[in-house]
This record gives C-alpha cells, structure tokens and sequence, in this order.
C-alpha cells in the first residue's frame, strides 16, 4: 500500500495545482464550436465554493485507478445542499441516492472511482465524515463509479482509505485537472482514452446571474456513434482502436458519471430536471446509452446551506419561478456535450492491464474533422 | 339530460349545507377510538381556504354517480399550489399527475368521478378554467375516478359538463357531506357501501398550528380484510354481502382516491412523501391493494400560493425541515384511516343498477364488534 | 359540428391513403444522412399489425386541429400488449400511464390531440372501446396531447367524438400521412411547421428480424437550437419565423408525443428502457426541453398479446436478453431523431387563428445547409 | 480483529444451526393472531433454494452488530433472478438498487449490516463474488443497513470483511435465527428489542402452489405506535423504555429493511409492486414511516434462473397474469406483519454502548395485552 499512496502523493502534488487546464488545450482551444458562455474556468468549479480533488493511481502495468470528489461547498463546509438525480441507463452505482431522491438533500462530497472501489470510498467518506463534521452521527454517502477493467486491475482493489483521504484534502477551487486523473484514470470513451472532463455555463437572468457547472468521468460509447459539435468525427477517425486482448468487444462498454452543480436558488424537485437534461448532452454526442452502460447524474444547489436531511426548522428559501429553469435546463446541455469532449481531448494515449493500449483523440484529426464538415471555429 | 341536471340542483341544495355532517353520527361518534387530534369539522375543509364541492346524480333504477371537487384555495383564487402524489396500486387514473411529478405544482380543482366520466369532467374542468380564470391559456386538469359500475350504469356516461359545473360553483368551506354523495354516490368499501370520508388531524409545532385534512373516494376492500382501529370488524360482520348479479365476485374490486391538504410549509418533494403516508393508513384498516384496485394519492400545501407551473420569478419560500415532517406523516396516517371509516359510517344502503344491493355497515354491529374487542370508546 | 365532420370525412379520404408518402420527398429524399437501416415505409406501421388513423380538422380561419390514433394491433384486435413510458419534460399529458407504468400493459389504442380535447377523445375512446371490445367493463384509454393554440382555436373544442370514431375506423397499415395532419395539424416545431413524423428501423438479430418504429406529434423547440443530422440548420436560416400576435414569444414553446412500436420479445422494464431512448434522439435535434415542453414517450411491443391488466393465467412469454437491448436502443435514437425532421419536412405552411402564419421548412434551404456542412447525402 | 472472529466463529456456530426457531417461541407460539397460512418453517427459507446466513458480532461492551446475507438461489449459485424494489421511506442505504430498477435482475446475495458498514461489506461481497462466480467480471452488489449506533459502537467499523465471507458461507436453508442475531444485533423495534425476523405464506393457485418468504431487519417505530394483530400492545406496555444516555430523544429513531422472496414466476415490474406491499405490513403494525427511518424493501423470484443483467440471448419465460398477484400481494402484507413481530418475539433484552440498555418484548405482557382485547389465539 505504501508503493500506491505515494505514487498519489507525488501525483497529487503535480496534479493538483500546477497541471491545470491552462496548460493544455482544451476542446474550445481546438476549435470545436460549443454554445453558450462558459465561466472564467470553464469548469464545475466557476460554481462558488465548489472543489474538486483527485487521487490518482498510476504504477507498474496495471494499476490504473483512482478517486475524483467533489465537495459542493468546500472541505471545510458541512456540505448540506439541495440536490436531484436521474439515471439515463442505471448499469452502474451512485450510492445515497435513494435518500436524496426523497430528502432532496445532499450531505457530504460526491465521490467518484472504479466500479470495484465503491465500497472502501463508502467506507473512507463515512469515516471522513466522522472525524471531520461536528455533529455527525451517520452517514449514507454518495459514491459513483464507472468500470475501469480495462485498462485497470480492478480486483486487486488498489483505492485505499488514504487515497480517498487525499482526495478530500487536496480539494481545491480553481482550475480543475482533466483527462487520465482520480476515477477517471483509466477510463475510455467512445473508444478514445477518456476519464474527467468539465465545463460550465454563465447566465444573465432579471433575477441574477447564474453559474452551472458540470465534471463528468466519461466511459462510455462505441466510436462510430462519436459526434463532436454534430460533426461525425467517430466515422472520420476509424483507427486507432483500443489494442489488446482486454481492449473490449465493441459492445456494452461504458458508463457515464456527471455532476452539475449551480448556485442559482432552485428546489430538489428541480434538481431533479436539471440532472435530466444532461441526458440531451449526451444525446448531442451520439450517446444510445447501451445496456452495459451506468450514465448516472446528480445535480445540486449551493444557494442554500446547511439543511441536513434529519434536521427540523423553518427555513427561508428562494426559488426560481420554472419557466426561469428553461436557461439552466439549455447551459446543463451544452455544458455536459463540452465536459464529455473536454475530458477526451485531455486524456492522453495509456498503456495498460496486460498491455491494453487506448489513444488518445488526435487533436490533428479531431481539427481535420471539423474543418472537413466546415465546423471549426476561428 | 335536463333530469339529471334538475336532480343534481335538488341534491346539492340539500347535501351541500344543509346534511352535514354535525346531523348524522360519524366513526367517533360511534365509539372508534381514533389517534391524534381532529380540527374542528374533523373535515378537510379545516385547512383554511379549501372548499369541496358535489353534484350527486341519483335518478331511476341505475344512475348512481357524481363527481366532487376539492379546490385548494376555493373557487375564487387561482389554484396554484405545491403538490406531490404517488400511488399505492394504479389500476386507475388521475390526470395531470405527470405534470405535477415534475412541475411540483396543482393548478386548478382535484376533481373525482366514475372512471367513465374522466373524459367529460376534464373537458368541463377546462372550460371552467379558461371562463373562469384570468389569462389562463391551457389546462391540465387533475381528474380521477373510482369504478362505480355494479351500482351504476357507469356506460349510460350520466355525468354531463353541467354537473361539473355546478360541483364547483357550489364548493364551499364548512362541513363535508360524506357517504353517498358526489364521485362517492355509488362506491363500495370492504364490500359495504362506501363513498366519500373525510378527517382532519390538528399539530401545534414550535413552527407553527398545522393542519392535515384527508378526503377519501373510497371503492376497494374485500370484507373479511377490514380492520377498524384493529379489530376484525370484517370477520365479524360475514354477513350483509353485496346482492345482485353485478355484486362482484370477491375479487379484485375496488380503488381508493385520496387528497391531503395542508397549510404547513412543505415544498413538493415533501408533498409526495406525505402523499404516499396514505398508504399507511389504508394498511391499518386490512388494504392489501390488489390488482384491480386503483389506490392513487394526491397531496397539497395552500401555504405558498400564486405559484404558476409555467410562471417565472423569483420566490420568497418558507420549508419545514424534514424532521419535522414526521408528524405531517403521522398525521397524514391517522386521517387516512379514519376518513375511510368515516366514509362507511356516512354511507346508506343503495339500490342499484340490476338491482344490485350494498349494504351499509350497520352501526350498531360496529360498535358491537368493537365492544367485543375492547376498544369501543367511551 | 356537421360542418366539421364532413370536413372531416373529406379529409380523411384524401389522406387516409391517397396521398402517402411516396407522392412528398421525405427528409432521406432530401439528403438527410441518417444513420441505420429504415424499413420498406421507414413508418411505424413497419411493426406488423400496427395502424395508424388521422382526422384532420381544416375548416375556417381558425379550426386547425385533430386526432392521431396508433392501434398496436389493428382496430379489429384487443390490442393488450406490453407496455412502458417515460417522460423527459412533463409539461403535458399522457393519461393511463400509471396504469401502464404498473401493470405493463396497454389496452387499447394511443391517441393523440390537442390538449384542450384530451378529455373529448378520452371519453370517445372509452365509448367506442366499450361498444368494439368484447367483454370490455372499464378503459383507462392513453390520451397524449400538444398545444396548438397558436394555430388553432383552442378553446373553440372542435374536436368531436365523431371525429376519434373516425379516425380509429379510418386506421391502417401502410403508409402514413405525415405533416399538418391528425393531431398534428396545428402544430409548430423549432418554429418551423410541425406536425406528424414517422420513422422505422430494422434490425437482424441472431434471434430474429426486429423492427422498430416511431411515430411522433412534434410541436416543441426554438429555432436556433435545431440540428439535422448533426448540422446547425436552425442557425443556417433564421429567418422564416412564425408571424402574427399568437406566434409566440420565442420561450417555452412546445411538447412532443413519441409512440415506439416493435415486434420484439421485449418485457415491460425494457420497454420503459426503449421509451427513455427516445430522449437521445431529440438531443441529436437540439432539444433542450425547456420548463414548458410535454415530452411524453409510449413504448409498446405486439410480440406478446391478449395479455389483460386485470386477466389472470399462467402466460408463455419469451424475452430478449438485456445485452440485445442495445441495437434496438440504438434504433430507437435513430428513428426518433429522423421522424421529427420527417415531420417537419412533410409539413406545409399553414395561416390559422388570428392570422397566425407558420412556414415550412424550405427543401431547398435545408438541403443548401447540408451542402454547406459538407453532410448532404448523395 | 482476531478477537471479533472467534466471536462469530463461536456465534455463528451456536446460531447457525442449532439455536433455531423451534427452540425459542414465535409470535404464533404466544398466542398472535395472524391472518394467512405458513410455510414449514415460517421463513423466507421456505421457499426452496433461498439460503440466509448471519454473523453476529457481540463482544465487550460495545460491540453490538454484524451482517445477514440472503442468497436468493443458495451460495453455490449464480444467484441471477428477476427482482425489483421499493422505498416507502428512504432514509437508508440499498445499494445496487438503481441497476436492479432499470435491468429488473438482482445478481449476488443480499446482504444487510449497520450504517457505516455498508462500504466494507459492499467490497467484500464483491471480493467473494470475483473469487467465487465463474466469469465475473464486475459486480453492483446489494447492501442495505439499519442503523445501530444506540447499542453498538458504529464508528469502530467492527464488521470486517471475513465476517462477510463467514456469513455467505454460513448460509443454508432450514430454520433462520431470530431476534439479536446478524444485521440485527443492535436494532431496536417500537423502541423494544428488535433485529431479524421473519415468516412466509403458501399460496394454492390453479397455475400451481406459490411460497411468499419475508426476512426483516428491523429498527423502526416508537412506542405509542406498537400493534400487533390490531391491539395497541404500545400502549399497552408504556414502561420498559430503552435506558441509557443513548437510547435515544424519541423521535426519528429507525429504519426496516425488508427482503421479500417467491418463486411464482412473476416479472420485474410485478416484483416491484410485491416489494411495495411490505408498506401495507408496516402499516398494520402501526408504522407512520417517519423522516429519519430508512424503510427499503426487494423481492425477488427464483422461478426464473441464470438471467444476467448484461446477457443477451432469448429465454423461455413464464408470468402470472396480473390478477393473480393479488394473493402474493395480500402474502406479502401477511408476512411483512408477522415478520416484525417474529423480530421482537426473538429478541433479547441486551445492554450495550455506554450502557444503553434496550428491553425485550415481555412475551407474558403481550400475551395479557392481546388477551385484554380479546385477541389471544388458542
């Protein structure tokens, strides 16, 4: 265990803060024409007081793994938001969500990893959650996850409580890293390297100005079903296919994760729609959402603080009027179709569990693409 | 059509104030011994502003029907309100619940007919709406039924536009005629007759007095399954079956539609945990919810008002947390249970189609069969 | 009303099976690149056994409206078949769904009209089921509905019971009437002409020949968000927007219907599954489902039939694994995608209530933004 | 942790076997009326294959908890059956339970431990799952939990992963431990001593004889509420109240978990709407489900064997009609009731966490209570 929780540590470091976004360009910087506005980072993290930590586990042939959190007020937060979920295709876990469903409240992170992982992540948030929120007599945590058997060697269970540990506390605003990081690590999609991407959308409305932000861990999709900005950029790239006995049969693979998050004043019930409409960027992707795929989403609201889900009172709260929701139902849309291109676009080419090999989009191609369909923006 | 109209004006003159329900016994009149504390009509109509309304269509040998309204903030106001629902066995329907789910929100009257009358009372709810309520440009109206069809000529289509009309136009606060009238007029419960109940719980919260007020369509049950307030009145009471070739055949009959409103501050996610409390009560009284049986639940808070499904802005809210929901929910059982049994308690032996016979649950046998049992109240 | 009806009866003649839809370019005749492969009617009514009626109402400035009926097996059979429905955006009306969403199945025909007439259809429907049906003692008939009171006078309720008896007798295999037809006449869709669409895909499988159909009523979206075949043609030709004071304020516009038909072995859950697909075929197209779009979305399979929700028994069913899902997942997304551009491509500009003018869009010019996108098919 | 081990070691072979139902009464031992006709044994077990295992783990002072699995099909097995599920309130955990919603398959036991303990047990079901299911190569497994942080030191994290293996490995069929025993330990009922219970009923059918076997893990309710057969035993016993700094404020305390097994062939979505008729249990025995009570419920069938959630292929399936479910429904009514009180029944007064002292049901003073009202079986 030492070996893997200083590989995070080190990772960590070089991840965490200097490997940002800035640095590499993303799928904007490429020239794929996206709608609306994005925020300052262009990431879930423009949302206030969000953060988002990740450990990643990369060592010897096989370890490919990690965890992504996050924390919809910050670590240091007692993390009671309003919150909704919906699951487009459900072969995949997000733990806590029958509670949310019916309290209408998220307590604590969101914490995303491999499939197999799901329950030492549990276990370490709950213990997390013990040691570091006043008051807090139990705990039913949200954990996700998509499968990373690929490329991962995902039964020999490398997450640790550590790893979750540092996630937590390496936690921060700002840039978020993409690509072959935390859960996202050893993640592919549509046959491309995927793993974390993010983006988010501005809004100016009469009654404020509104951020949504969305992270995904992409891992999902067959290549010919890839659509980027419409273009259909799958069809155009038709090399450079997973290698490998354990590269997949081409049918089933996948899971999505994505996390949208908004500080605008809206209700669990609305939440609800919003996680929703994720499902419509995926669909501007070319998603069919296959049986074998776990596309689960949460939305929450940062407007609110601190209502915990066993607490009584009267509170006073803000909500926007519906028809207000049809701005946010759009920014979730064009953010999630961008966060899933984001994430691909900084994955890089890995190499693998019994040397399963999956490359990276070329950026090259993927610009030759759009300039082919006339697409590419200045 | 014109018979039926002059009979719903005679009936609604005389059911609607004047047979209240002060003149007849009710269960606790009778010596149920019910839980928690009642408003002061014990009626939905103690949640300040709703009104109720019936047109009861009782005519020749087989017309034996209606329809009651419940309006939310009376007939006057427009009817905007949080709403939740949820349904227990959905061998029915209740229209515009679709809507709700996702909107959070009831706009207009809860209407209950015979199932084959939805049709008509829709279209009548929307004419109503659009004659009647400023700037309204559409209409999903909530519409539900029970099966009336071994008392009444449920094909013979009796309830016409008029009738739902007048249901609203004479909707009032005050006492609720309970038993055979308005959608109620030909149901069965437990396989004595039924119809409509009403209850009503009162909660004093550091928050707050609130009040939880129930009203039954009630039109399921097999007899040896009735439970009231825990004894086997069913087992004890074997005989006075339903009689005629449309009595039934002991299987599968039945429905149970039910509205709780409150004036507590609960958003609608809230909402449609209290509705499925309904559930609860129906279990106290022996429910197994069988097949054929449409147990379908609706319940709404008139404390935030004016709150259009389609409306924008941004609102000023009040919110219970949820801990203190759980006596909403208590509540919510324990009027449940009771405005069933109030519902057979009001209801009087009927004469129907074919000649088909329901019988009242006599009130002295009830009481008998609680005294045997040790839980008549003094 | 005579007035209407023989309207009707004229239409209905000239529709029904004359002008099919050889005798119009469909949006593959145009060039639109879809992805799979369509049956020989690339129509609903490619599912075996599945008819189609439309009565068109065209009378008058003002009366632009009608009834759509899918009948799963014919007009002539019981028409219980499995069932599942999901909605993406709820503002809108699917009755009967909770029934199917618990029992499994449909009994009986999918109708689809305006929304003001939903209740006028219900009950024709009820009354021609009763009187058509052996053995038939209630209905719980699935009415769906979208808004044309741009177009139509909707409030006028011009929609007959004569009107649904017509177009259920009217109802056949074959090809199908698309555009300003049935319960699509009025209606507008990414603020072009809307109306009826249909499509088909056919699958071979290793255990058997599959197909999949779809038939929509598309009224929802604004121009800018439009997408065909992954091209931005909404931005291409901003021009051509609805005129006159009802057209619109750009906002919240909309609702579409999906009815998805197969042949396959397929069990209720996984109807529900193929249902939801139909949410990804819209996001291809742009959508966003705004607050005030009704997306309500009906999946039935006619493998098994004569299955009641109230019948007992012990049935021989087959089912498809869930790993086979995924092709028709695929093709549900395909066919949902290419019915709303079919729609919008059969539609012809219509003038109706207080001057209200809708444009179809122009061959030419969509066909000019393909070319421009490099996506025009040969 | 060598210490804990020998203690289930030593538990798990005292209980496993030799410490079953016959040695200790049952609630139909004392004299509880239930309604409905058992299996053999009065447990989940009797329906043929159904294999249940625990490790209790008591120890010190504190140590007061442990894990039950149920293995559908027995430990040999693939254990893949058709499932669904249901929340009456959610306040818990179930994990797993959004794949099994979309893909109607349960695959692996069930296990159910305390809170904080799901994420451990979720790993070691999966670690048991990848060493002993030939060709798996993912799991999602189904933990659920009740929290017994009154009685048991919840945040030492006491449930380790070979006290899993030994619960898996311990199953069989035959008689099931009761009361203290497994997940069941530290759970308090109605504020008595609570934990496992469970019961079964044997349906004659024309389409052949059905089993309904229920298991509870049960931790719910507060005093007042308490009946048993109907009688208000609550109210009957007032004193005999939990004891201790921890026993609790009264309010909110519980959760129930609920497994529910048959193996009449019935279909996913009948399988959901069985799970909901636990509700109907809870209910007669007085439940109002409050805000802090996590009440999940899962049925699954054994008729239909060897369905992966991501195999393909086409099976030979048989289902029941839907009005046949109507005797499962009023089964599982039946035996949710008298699960609970088989629960109580077993449990021993114990004394644990700083003190906390929870009382056993005195089975002279509900005897006397159900005598008082007359409702003391021969």
């Amino acid at each position: 265990m030492t070996k893997f929780l200083s590989t995070v540590a080190v990772l960590t470091l070089c991840l965490g803060r200097a490997e940002a976004q800035g640095e590499k360009p993303r799928a904007r910087d490429l020239g794929v024409p996206f709608e609306g506005t994005p925020g300052p980072l262009n990431a879930i993290t423009d949302v206030p007081g969000v953060e988002v930590g990740h450990t990643t586990l990369i060592s010897g042939d096989s370890v490919r793994t990690g965890v992504t959190v996050v924390l919809p007020e910050g670590k240091r937060a007692k993390n009671q938001v309003f919150a909704g979920w919906f699951t487009l295709n459900a072969d995949g876990e997000m733990t806590g969500t029958t509670w949310i469903e019916e309290s209408g409240i998220l307590e604590g992170p969101v914490a995303i990893t491999n499939t197999h992982s799901v329950g030492t992540v549990h276990q370490a948030v709950i213990e997390w959650s013990v040691n570091h929120v006043q008051g807090l007599s139990w705990s039913l945590p949200v954990i996700a996850e998509t499968w990373d058997g690929g490329l991962n060697d995902i039964n020999g269970f490398h997450v640790k409580r550590e790893h979750v540990f540092a996630a937590i506390e390496n936690a921060a605003g700002g840039p978020v890293p993409e690509g072959n990081v935390g859960g996202g690590t050893g993640m592919q999609v549509y046959q491309f390297k995927g793993g974390i991407g993010t983006s988010s959308r501005v809004l100016e409305s009469p009654h404020g100005r509104f951020t949504v932000g969305v992270l995904v861990q992409a891992n999902y999709g067959l290549r010919p079903q890839l659509r980027v900005a419409g273009v259909p950029v799958g069809l155009s790239i038709p090399d450079l296919m997973p290698e490998g006995r354990d590269s997949g049969d081409g049918e089933e693979d996948g899971s999505i994760i994505i996390v949208v998050a908004t500080d605008a004043p809206v209700l669990p019930h609305q939440l609800k729609r919003i996680a929703k409409r994720a499902s419509l960027g995926l669909g501007r992707n070319g998603s069919t959402a296959s049986n074998g795929s776990g596309d689960i989403f949460i939305a929450f609201s940062t407007f609110h603080k601190n209502i915990g889900t066993e607490q009584g009172g009267l509170y006073d709260l803000k909500m926007l009027g519906n028809s207000d929701l049809s701005p946010i139902f759009r920014a979730t849309v064009e953010a999630s179709e961008e966060a899933v291109i984001n994430a691909m676009v900084a994955a890089e080419t890995m190499t693998g569990r019994n040397g399963t090999k999956v490359y990276a989009i070329p950026h090259d191609r993927l610009r030759e693409a759009l300039r082919k369909y006339n697409r590419l923006a200045p």
